[in-house]
Parts: structure tokens; sequence; C-alpha cells
């Protein structure tokens, strides 16, 4: 099999560059790669193709977005129906309401919903909900959890000042006696304890909760009258269509909603419980393009067809089957491929070698046609099939064979 | 003329409260009034139908982003044409080095451009990279200058505490005597000045620069080593087609864009200066929906077709007319309307009568089919016809002569 040229993908950045800062910014930079594509071309299901027209096997889905397949015609009749119809208008439209009332209708713990662009909207709206319904202004989040770009979710970073952060208290993760610690530190001030239903960082091992984890924080949380928020922005929908926290048995009085929420139309969305119901109207939340009718209409039809496919257990299965022959072919190889996280969001690790060594196997995959990240969860979507879970099997194969023997690269200590 | 029914709105608006706070949120929510619309069914050029088919000319274009006409062939054909390609994908799409390409050449103090989905994504890069470039934390903006909804520029709300907006000053409109003030009560501590082109709050006449105005704030920016910040996603592409600044003849370090960018497809951008490049190159800053390439194809064809009329000032001669038309009608009436702002931007209010009585009149009006607001600007696009503003004119006149004599309702002082 031959490798892939991406010489018109490097044009393209070299071009790109004198009128963007970098070329290619924010996580989409990040992952760019000497031998790897730079932009897209044409995407379909579960696949696209880059401007060297090479094809890949997506396991990033647009970092998340994707979950029904590239172009589904469902969801995109849905979305081009209400384009001819109006998009952003000066008022609201039904679309709206009914995305309401199928997303209050399928997420167990929603009595009603509001909704933005970024998740970064709806994890900003469900904080400042929290001070609202609570007096106090202290939030709580899990180390390196990730809940949006803005400063005072992101802090030291360039450009960020040390008083962004100074509201918010950090945590390890699946640690009770360190939150429980936390609260007590701070008696009456904690506001909001935010997190996503397990912990899904970059350049580390995923980790699911422990037993009883969920429980304990939402005893905690009911008990010194905390608002527990969960940030399902990236794992929503692919654990479980009634809300990620149904899995693990526990419920949140707001959800944080958006990625995969309307099949790659920009939407998100945070819902809440009745309790909440009126502070939420009281919160000033909006945005020029927060009401635009096509991703709402393009959104309802991704939450029925999820339905009716029952998709969170169908990528489920797909991500164990493919984990699975990964790890397998891995050790045909003398290699041991550590996949951690959910199924449907796996995060790869060779175990046993640098970092470099690891970024080295995915570079061999993407060269091949199967687009992996050496540092970020990967995700699933209901139209990977088994043919492309066959062809991604021979693909990491030769990738493996390209890389050579463990003994060519280990024992190194993993960097990360 | 008969007024219009409104039960088919009011009905949905009852059906929305039960699972949206409110019914209908933020500044969509801010203007619902009785006897208006509440809900769109259909929209097209410069009109909307609302849920019982009454039709309206629409003043307001989604807040700003209209300014082609709803449903613009060339944008739309644009914008289905990359959809059908793929929009939201794991890589970027040669639609957003095309679409920078267009606006950086367009935009006479733009050497580059970043993309984000909300006016406030763009302010708040902004700030950071003014931030992270001057190694200083505070920044001055206008009283009442909207740049977004996040707490850390629209403080004192529910939901915000003290601290958010602590780093943030507040100088008067026009007053660069106040500026030099503030400048120099924080030595070496100032950041940035962030403002929109003229002064376009709400519930007030809207302002102009003052003469030498712009010229003075500049300077002293210069002088002060202060990254001077525009924030054009209201006016832009409305009064200059090469940006707010040009019209005012000065020369700004940032300029934020937004609403009109992509005639109501969700996408906002950032331009600079080649000295802010490196530096806006490493502030982090992303969104999953940041690279949809549907609104980048759809903002590359507004911006082709803006430049292809003469947007601009085609915009400024329809508004000039229609205020020229409105102020004849108030005069026949007895009354004596304000249209402030730019002529593409009117604000309106009626001299000498309070605030209920101004929107009373306006009441009248959207009652008759001719959609304004009471409390904010207006919006005109190059949809808007000789036909629209000659009807425009009658119903206005109806609506006076529904109002009733200004004796009737004055002598009151204007409320706000």
């Amino acid at each position: 099999m031959k490798t892939f040229e991406v010489s018109k993908s490097n044009d393209m950045l070299e071009r790109a560059k004198s009128v963007i800062p970098g070329g290619i910014y924010g996580h989409y930079g990040f992952s760019v790669r000497d031998t790897g594509p730079k932009f897209f071309s044409r995407a379909d299901a579960a696949h696209f193709w880059d401007l060297d027209d090479n094809r890949y096997i997506d396991y990033m889905c647009a970092y998340g977005p994707m979950i029904l397949g590239y172009g589904h015609p469902k969801v995109e009749e849905a979305a081009n129906k209400q384009l001819r119809q109006g998009n952003t208008v000066s008022l609201a439209s039904p679309a709206m309401v009914e995305l309401a009332e199928v997303l209050v209708d399928m997420v167990s713990a929603a009595d009603w919903a509001l909704f933005g662009k970024n998740g970064g909207d709806s994890t900003a709206l469900a904080v400042m909900i929290a001070r609202a319904a609570t007096g106090r202004r202290k939030v709580i989040k899990v180390t390196d959890g990730y809940h949006g770009v803005a400063p005072w979710m992101l802090g030291n970073r360039l450009g960020t000042t040390e008083t962004d952060t100074q509201d918010v208290l950090e945590v390890a993760w699946n640690n009770t006696t360190e939150l429980q610690g936390l609260i007590d530190q701070h008696p009456g001030d904690i506001a909001a304890f935010i997190s996503s239903p397990y912990d899904h960082p970059v350049y580390r091992d995923n980790t699911l909760p422990a037993p009883g984890y969920w429980q304990q924080v939402e005893a905690l949380c009911k008990k010194n009258d905390i608002v527990l928020i969960v940030d399902d922005v990236r794992a929503g929908f692919r654990i479980n269509l009634a809300g990620s926290n149904r899995e693990y048995g526990f419920t949140p009085d707001l959800i944080c909603f958006g990625k995969a929420i309307a099949n790659g139309h920009p939407l998100s969305a945070l819902t809440g419980c009745d309790a909440l119901r009126q502070t939420a109207q009281e919160v000033y939340f909006t945005g020029t393009q927060f009401f635009n009718a096509a991703p709402m209409a393009a959104a309802k039809a991704t939450l029925q067809e999820l339905q009716k496919i029952d998709a969170a257990n169908l990528m489920t299965q797909i991500g164990s089957t493919l984990n699975q022959g990964l790890v397998n072919i891995a050790s045909t190889h003398g290699y041991k491929l550590i996949a951690s996280g959910i199924p449907a969001m796996p995060y790869y690790r060779l175990d046993g070698v640098s970092y470099e060594t690891h970024v080295a196997w995915i570079d061999e995959c993407v060269k091949r046609g199967v687009y992996l990240l050496g540092y970020h969860n990967h995700f699933i979507s209901t139209a990977h099939t088994e043919t492309d879970i066959q062809l991604t099997l021979e693909i990491v194969d030769e990738a493996f064979s390209a890389l050579g023997p463990l003994s060519a690269h280990a024992p190194h200590e993993a960097k990360l």
C-alpha cells in the first residue's frame, strides 16, 4: 500500500499562513502534522477526502459533532428545508420549540432547554444560573477538565489574567475526599460543581467514574446546596441518549450539550431541572446567532434519528469491536495498545514506548488513510461500517509493520 | 387597513413556555410585545411572515445579520454547495482560506483574520491578544457599549460577580478628556480600548463620533501603547465596506466582525494588523464549530456581493430616504421623529412624548406590517426596495392616525 502524498494540503497551508496567523488555528492547528492532511475537499458517511484526493476513515468525527455520518440525508434535508424557509430572522422559529420538546422528552434530567452556539456558551450559562440560584460565586471543576476556551475556565494561558480563574477551584477526578475537603474549606461559598461524566483529558488515558463516585458527588452537592452541572458537550449522545448521567446512575441539575447535537450544524444547549427554571429565565443569555433555525431543525432530525437507531448502544458496539481489533493487531506486532474511555470515544496509547513512538505509529496510520490523533480521544459514529472497521484493521496492521518492532523503540517511559 | 391577528404566535409562545424558560429568551424574548408576532414561518428578501401568515417589512434584519435580503440566491447557493461537500469535518476547508483572503483584501486595516461563531468570541479574543501583546490587564470600554453577553463584558447582571469586570474601566462616549484621565490614573496598565465605531446603545439616541474624536483616541492609544480595538460586529459593512473606521479616518489595531458577515449564516471574525500577527498566533482560540465551512463559503459570497453592489453606500441611500420619509409623515401628524445613528442603522424616537407613547406608535406600525422595535437601532438591507419604502410610509401614516394627535399624549418627558 502506497502512503499518501499531501502536497496540495501543504501548498494550501502555505497560502493560509499569509492571511491567517499560523495558517490553521485552535485545536485544528494543534493537530497539523508534517505528513498528514491539512484541509478537506469533501466528506461523506464516515470518510473525508483531503485536497490531494486521499480518502480517510475518520475517527475524529470533526472532534465530535459528526455522529450519524457526514451528509446524513435526514439531517441535511431538515436543515435545507429550514434554510429555504428562513434561518436567521428577526423572530425565533417554531423549530426552536419543537427541538426543545424533543430534547426534554429524550433527556431524563431535562425539564427545559436553552440554546447557544458554542459548548462554552452552555457552560458559561450553567455557571451563571448556579451563581444566581445560590448567591455564591465559587465553582469547583476537575483538574484538566475542559469546559470551553473562555478565560474564566481555561486560565494560565497567554492573554488570560490571574483574576480570570480566581473563583474556580480544582479537584482531582474520582476523588470525593478532596471534593469534601474543598467544600469544607469554603463553607457556603460553592455555587457549582462542573464536570464531564467521565474524565477525558488530552495526552493521558481517559478514566471512567469509580463505582459509587457519582452517587457520592451527588450526595455532597445535595447536602451543601451546590448546583451539579454535567458538561456532556463531548460525551453527550455517545454513552446514553437520555444523558450520560443515566449510565452512571445519578441526576444532575444542569446538563451542557453541544458537538453532536445537530450532526455538525452549529448548536449548543443547556438543559435543566424545574427547580432552576425561574432562575434560568432571569439570567440574561443571548447571541446574534443563537436563534438560527436551520441548526435547530437539523438537531431535531439528529435526535430523532439517534433514538430511532438506538445510536449510543450501536456506537458502543462499533467502538468495542474496533478497540478489540486494534488491541489484537498491536499484540501480533508485539505492542500493547491501551484503549481507555468509553468505547464510542476511545483514547489510544501504545504502552511502554515514548510519546514520539506513539505518534509515529499514528502518523503511519494517517498516511494510509486511517485518521487518528496522538493526543486526544477519538469518536465513533453510527456511519462506521463493518467494512470501515475491517479496512481500518488492515491499514493499522501495515502501520505497525512500518513502525517496526517494539524492540527498536522500547524501553522508553511514556512521556505523558 | 385591518390590523394583524397574532393568535398562532401566541399559542406557540404558550407551548414554548413549557420547555423553554420564558418561552423566548435573550434579545428575542426582550422584543416580545402583546400585539406583535412571536415566531416566523418564512422569510424572503426584506420580508418575513409570522405564524398567522402576516407579512412584515423587516427593519430589524435579524438584528443585523441579514444584509443582502433573506434567502439571497448567491449566498444560499454558496452555502448549499459547501454543505454538500462537507461542513463540519475533522480538517479545515479551503473555504476558510479563501474567505480570509477576501476579508483581508476588503478591510483596509486587516492583515490577517481569525474566525469564531459569536461576536463575543471575537471581542474576547481581541482583548486576550491585547493583554498578551502588552503584558497589561485593564481594558477601557465606553459606558453602555455592548461587546457580547460574557460576564467579563456585561457585568452587574444576575449570575455575574463583582470580580467579572474588575479589569474593565468605563469612559463616556466622545470624551477624550475622560479617556486621558483614565489612562493617567492607571499608568502602564491599560491593555486595550474597545469601542464600536459610533455609539449605538439601546433606549437612547445613537451618537456619531465628534469631529476629531477618533483621531484623538488613536493618538492617545499610540502614545500609551494601548491596543485600539474597534467592535464592528453591529455596524460592520453598513458604513464602509473597508471597515467603519475608514469612514471616520482612523486605523485600529484589531477589528471585530460578526452579524452581517455571512448574511445570516453563523460566523464571526477578528482581523488585525501585522504587528499583532505573532501574538494572535500564540493566543489559544478555538471552538467546536469555529471551522464550519458552509458559513465561511456563505461569508465569502456575501462579501463579494456587498462589494459588487457597493452595498454600504446603497444602504446609506435607502436609510436616508426612509428616515426623511418617516420624519415628514410624523411632521404631518404633528410629531417630531428623531432618527439618530447612521442611515443604514437608524434609531427612532418620537420627541417630547413618554416612552410608552413611543412604543404605542411602534406597536401600531408592527400591527400593520412594518416591523420596528421601540428600544433598539434598526437595520437596513440592500433588499429593501422603493416599493417597500413606499408601503412602509403608507403604513406608518396609518399608524400615526391610530396613535392619535400629539396633544393627547404630550407633553411628557421622554422616559429614557
